[in-house]
Order: C-alpha cells, then structure tokens, then sequence
C-alpha cells in the first residue's frame, strides 16, 4: 500500500481484518470515514471501544450481554433450552420468532481433528442449568456439519440420561431452493426424513 | 434492531453508515469486533480517529496528507496539473502508473442543478499555480458524466487564456467490455471520436 500516507493505509488495513472485506472496499471505507465529521468518526471508534468493554458472557447462557445475566435468561421461561454453537446464532434463532425459551451457547463444537473435545466448550454448564432448572427439552441447534453433527449428538448422549427430550432441527431441503441444485447429502438427508403429506 | 443489546445495536449501526453495508453485514462486521482481542479492537479504534486527526489537505493541491505539503507535490515536477474532483480520483491516477506530474483536487464540480458555482470548488486555486509554477498543461480528468463534463469546460475555458494547454482524458468504450452492452452516449462518443489504426 505504498501509495497511501501512513494513517490511511493503516485504516485500510484494519479494514482488511473483516471478513470479505478487500483491498477495493476498505479503501472505500477509509475515504469514508476521513469524509466524515469528527464527530461522527469519534462516535464510531467510541462504539468498537464500548463493545469490547461492555459486552460480557451472560453468566447463565454464555450468551453477549452488557448485564450480569442477558435479558432473555432473566424474563423467559427455562424449561425448554435451546444449544448453539456461537451467540451469533442466538441471533438467528430469534429473528425466526418461533422460539420462546431460553439459549445455551456451547462456544464452539467438538472438533475431534483438532483435539477440541468436550472440557473445550461449555457442555457442563448446560449439564447443570438442566439439573438445576427443571429444564424439559433441549433442542440441538449446532450447524448442520461434521462438527456440528458430532457435537449434538454427544451433548445428546451426556443430556438423555437427566430425564430430558433431546431434539434436533430438521434438516432437507432448503425453502426457495432448487431440487436440482440440493447437494446430495442434503436431498438423501431430506428423502430419508420425508413427511407424510 | 429491538433484539441487540445496546452496544452492539450501536456498533451494527455505525457500520450500516458505510456505503454498501446493509443489515448483515454491518451484523457479521460488528460480531468479528466482538471477538477480536480488546487491543486488536483498540488499534482499530485508534486508526479511525488517527485518520480524522492527522490527514488534512495539501497547501498545494487539496489531496490529502499527513504533512504541510504532499509528497506528489514535494517531489515531482510542476509543468502538469491533473485536475480531479475528489482525493480518491488521485488514487485511482496514481494506479495506472503514467502519470508522473501532479495533481489539483477541486474538492467537487460545478453543479448547477444545486446552484453549486465556480466560487464553491478550488479553481482559484489551480489559476494560482498556473500563474506561479511554469504550467505547461492542465489534464481534466473529471468525471464522464454531466457535472463533470461542465466542470471540465469551465475550467477550461478560465485556464486557457493563461497559455497553458488543456486537455481531457479520452472517452470510448472500455477495454474488455462489449459493444453490445455499451451505453448509447459512450458508443456515440466512440464513435465521433474514433481513431485512424
């Protein structure tokens, strides 16, 4: 970046750092930001700060919060819990609005070939909430992949045995898709659990 | 954005005030924040507030710089002026490494739709330095469209008495495009302006 004076390419390059976002872009970015107010360009750095700063693990569901315990653990009910892999999922689970009980964020999955096993992420934490909170189900919402799947089905096999259903979210064929363009894993995955209509 | 705690709205709001960044992305980009270290996320911080602080324009030609004067401007010869309208036009000069003169950002274009004149973009500027630095030629190099074509007449016709020679960066249709899809105005100007082989 050798065309750039010093403070710009230094933004450029942090800009780098976020996923998909190239050269091209952060530059763009960049320019962007120098266009700003002083104001503005404050106020931005200030809310990366804060988000570092306050932002913390709910203590109950591992979840981002900026309290002790996030807002969902604190008003909903615990009797069905949702497992994911990363908060971002919380995320995505809940812009669905179909689910009114509580998280647990695992903070990973197993990854057998990279020696991730079960004390690398928060599976005893979950152990405990469902012993000590009445929890009734537990609902596997790991991703769809190797880890994923070997993750929910050994959190499934630790959880059975304290008396709780252990569910997973269906997997087929995607809404809005294209049979044609389903990988196979997917569409044997979709024929093998097909419903009757 | 009811569903995110309130630094995290905040960030994902700072970054859909970029250009191109819509919901998602802003989300993705404000959830690797997230999980970069605090000093990762503080370096960050500090080069969006150092690109506000320490760039301002060159005395000489308006581009940015960290220092009085800008290196173009420090270490070239004077005897061409490309003028452009915004910083970022310097960039993309720069890149296709011809052009070994220096530059004059005009900080716009004349936009007479907005009642925006001469007095609003830095002409005077650049009549200053023809005058004072032995200017041989003056490359427009505003943009092709009508704003820019303008302001490439205007300043053309203020410059021209002071005996320099005044050019404009050639307009066709673009190398690796297809004819089929160029627009009317761009292939009518190809055409006019076609060249003997």
């Amino acid at each position: 970046m050798g065309m750039f004076i010093e403070p710009i390419g230094k933004l450029i390059n942090e800009f780098t750092k976020l996923q998909g976002v190239g050269a091209k872009t952060a530059q763009r970015f960049a320019y962007e930001i120098i266009n700003m107010s002083k104001e503005e360009a404050e106020e931005f750095a200030k809310s990366i700060i804060d988000c570092k700063t306050k932002i913390r693990y709910c203590k109950t569901c591992g979840n981002y919060t900026d309290q002790d315990e996030c807002d969902i653990c604190k008003n909903r009910s615990h009797e069905v819990i949702c497992v994911v892999k990363e908060p971002k999922d919380v995320l995505a689970m809940e812009k669905i609005h179909e689910f009114s009980g509580v998280y647990h964020v695992l903070h990973g999955t197993l990854r057998p070939s990279e020696n991730v096993g079960p004390k690398d992420i928060d599976i005893q934490g979950l152990v405990e909430r469902i012993k000590k909170d009445g929890v009734k189900e537990v609902i596997m919402a790991t991703n769809p992949d190797y880890d994923g799947e070997i993750t929910a089905m050994y959190v499934s096999s630790v959880v059975k045995p304290l008396n709780v259903k252990v569910t997973r979210l269906a997997h087929g064929i995607p809404i809005g898709s294209d049979i044609e363009y389903t990988d196979e894993v997917t569409l044997t995955r979709a024929f093998v659990d097909r419903k009757e209509m």
